[in-house]
């Protein structure tokens, strides 16, 4: 309730600051379908950040290779933040842990520095060694290159979500801090990293009833407005669901 | 020269410390090929921390899926770091992170959040989007289930290592952020990636020289004592060269 109250007075408080150029704008570059771009959107609305622009930048017509993205953000990969003037900001776990330090309430970090290397830990698990397996540029080399098909293309998905899974449910299942959310009884980068992973297995029918404690704290995140309301099917441009 | 006396006395007041017991063991689980570990290495070179025991984890013979290594960490990947009595800590980036909290001097992440963001994005470059697509459990995969031949999986490799090389040199080439190192004139986590980067171009021979920002940093950080004796040709057990 507290924390609640003390979002909305943040929220309040910035636009207030905003109409009155006390602060520069955030321009958010985006897609309804990337995983790494619903990461941020949670973090955004957890910190109560409304970006004064959202670009769309669509992953389905390689709009990320245009001259236009590229100069944004040489990598063209998505999401993209830009800050005020500042340079751009890029990789979503860079722009989580750029949010927490600069919007510090409420935290996406623990406290404590082994916390934190737990936290950071259990992110990695999905956003550096499972999610970047089957992003479009990779699914698109196994086409376009391997000559794969799109069943053996679907079965690595498949494959490296239900890796990335069984170890963060190896951890999770195991670990006296995992407590209501990955780590102790707040909302942490891992939570969102998690619920990004568990999305990513919704999309591509993996059974997720063999991670309990993940499906747990998917169900539990994915009831608070800042995770349901950031999911990729709620976004501009979204089909009412994604068949595979 | 300040910094060098300052981690020596570092070193020497830890040896003294653990010795006395005042501090508990470091052990550190590694493997002479593993990139991940080696950018571990280079961070507890820099920090002036020697693990009191490193447990050598064969990636060639599938020690990581031995259920030893299994119960220390569930995702069954290099490195992983146990500091005292505390739970492991794991995923190379969580670990550098950890390590700069919990041993400050020298710093491997800038003071302001922006440029922090900076390194922390370049680093994953390396660390999360070209890394991940070339570790062993990735080739075993391509071999075994997608019965690619060598050719097929080195192209694969080097491919995903050119396109980390050059989202890198894209922006380490134009930030004016560049410096001496890849950011400003100390090194910093995005260093430490990107000659990770470059010794995995090394091993599956790819050409370095179209990437010249990216060729000049990697060669200061390597002509340092804490890189050069972290290289993983230099690692008990290691070969001569690695050949493809």
């Amino acid at each position: 309730m507290l924390r609640r109250t003390s979002r909305l007075l943040a929220r309040a408080l910035r636009t207030y600051a905003q109409k009155n150029c006390w602060e520069a704008s955030v321009k958010f570059y985006s897609f309804w379908r990337s995983l790494a771009a619903f990461r941020v959107r949670i973090a955004l609305n957890i910190k109560g950040i409304v970006p004064d622009e959202v670009v769309t930048v669509d992953l389905m017509k390689g709009q990320q290779r245009q001259d236009d993205y590229k100069r944004v953000n040489p990598q063209m990969l998505l999401p993209a933040l830009v800050d005020g003037e500042g340079p751009i900001l890029f990789q979503s776990v860079a722009i989580m842990e750029y949010l927490d330090e600069t919007h510090p309430q409420p935290r996406i970090l623990p406290a404590d520095p082994r916390g934190r290397a737990r936290v950071r830990a259990l992110a990695a698990i999905v956003a550096a060694d499972s999610h970047p397996l089957m992003v479009p540029r990779v699914r698109g080399y196994m086409e376009n290159e391997l000559k794969l098909d799109e069943p053996t293309r679907n079965t690595w998905i498949q494959h490296w979500i239900r890796e990335g899974l069984t170890a963060m449910e190896g951890h999770l299942a195991r670990d006296k801090e995992t407590g209501k959310f990955a780590h102790g009884d707040a909302v942490t980068m891992a939570d969102i990293c998690l619920v990004s992973g568990m999305t990513g297995a919704a999309f591509f029918q993996v059974d997720t009833s063999v991670y309990p404690t993940a499906k747990r704290i998917t169900e539990t995140c994915m009831a608070m407005d800042a995770f349901a309301k950031a999911h990729p099917l709620k976004q501009p441009g979204a089909p009412a669901s994604v068949g595979h």
